[in-house]
């Protein structure tokens, strides 16, 4: 897939944006107890009317009592279905943090982007270089029980 | 308080944008799961530059793993700190559901929030109709845990 | 409610072993990220074939993900339910810290236990000397949401 | 490995147990909003000491704030965890729910498990009639984030 010049359907400019919004994000972190920055960023499918690419995203909000704060990744998703989006919109996820090696979602996150992101989607897992590693959402919460094993109510 | 025509020191426009826009947030709620709909909306204290009142929206998004899903009152906040916003500057919370009565926070929410509201931010509950009940932060959630008792790192 | 000798229906016994056990159960936390060890016990209402009272403990389990570890009253409670414990089982929960200050459940746990506990089940807070506030459920988490409020499908 | 009558290290007898005591475990589930029972049970190393199998179980334990709301396997290993039993003392991990096809953890309980167990530690999924699928504890949360990442302050 990289014939193209692509990687996972993202052209290099893409991919560079991913990776400088997704910094940018970590900046915005409140972590004061693990000190741990993380940003994330979604970038949306094109749509028939959008001229440039279009990026939500989101920083790790902690808590006095730790189970009660949230991931980098679940504010961007977060904001992103409060703002309209669902299935079929997500092209890519982006994630950044101030580690030597690559940081992968955590299972939390992984489940709640699950409910939202195809089974090709790719996410770039950036270090503190900008280097990256990618894995798609199958890969990394395989056999995974999505909102087609428990029907809604709708 | 109600003396100058203010309630929990909003004007009765501030209450009443409060409300349009938490019931506003309730339509982009995804809640396949149980069906009922959130929507929450922080409002900003006014900065010197500000012109207008600045709120922030958010809607509840579920997940086939019921734990792995948030509330309304978390994506408006998560996405409200991501945008750079901390303690000091919130002036109050609204939050509208579909239902008959007033729906307060969760215990989770009230935790999360506790983190970045004063203890006298008034908490906005809507019902169906528009019609509010108002509580702080503090009562709320009392004899709180806050970033206070458990020191950062940093 | 002291003039017959009991804190909320408890015996001075009944307190001291819910400090007891609180004490003990604060031992085997595993808080290697906060290093804040909680302990909580609940204790059940006597039942015609009881002899002793029974008690059901529990101790904060962190994660490297903050929000996906948990407090001690959801590991407690956890159990209990796993047990077979349900509304009505129980007449007193008990919280132990190594603060000098006495520690409130989080707003987390709090609802996690609204749905178990009775409106006016004492909450005991025990600080490193044994020393005790108490609070009841309702007051720990007033206009709570609760299984009444959103039925059950059953 | 099946060559030498041992599934993943375990004897048929104890996949069988495992298989018994995941379903027992599962006629406790309080879940009255998902109406989705599910049983979990950890089997642990025998021990010097030890004659027989230790099995410790689990349900979940839902709540009216669907996301306050815990699984099966977080039960299981928050009791687990509370009686004393780290990283090394787990054998395999059993889950049962009434589906026709096979269920896998959820990416919470994944990280929550993955703090303890061993990457190649087997985590047997059985449906409905007792058959099984078995995954790794690395397979089920690859390129994972765990206590070794996120250095403890101890
Ligand atoms: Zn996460
Ligand atoms: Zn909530
Ligand atoms: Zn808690
Ligand atoms: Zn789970």
């Amino acid at each position: 897939s990289e014939q193209d010049g692509l990687v996972h359907g993202l052209t290099a400019a893409e991919v560079q944006l991913l990776s400088a919004k997704s910094s940018e994000a970590k900046a915005q972190a409140y972590c004061p107890y693990s000190l741990f920055r993380v940003g994330a960023s979604l970038l949306l499918h094109p749509t028939p009317t959008s001229t440039s690419p279009t990026i939500i995203t989101g920083a790790n909000v902690e808590n006095a009592s730790y189970p009660v704060g949230t991931c980098a990744e679940r504010v961007a998703l977060g904001t992103a279905v409060h703002l309209g989006h669902r299935s079929g919109s997500f092209k890519a996820l982006g994630v950044a943090t101030d580690m030597d090696d690559f940081c992968s979602p955590c299972g939390m996150c992984r489940q709640f982007l699950r409910e939202f992101l195809e089974l090709d989607t790719p996410v770039f897992m950036f270090d503190k270089t900008g280097r990256y590693k990618v894995l798609t959402m199958g890969e990394l919460l395989p056999m995974s029980f999505g909102p087609d094993v428990l029907p809604s109510r709708e």
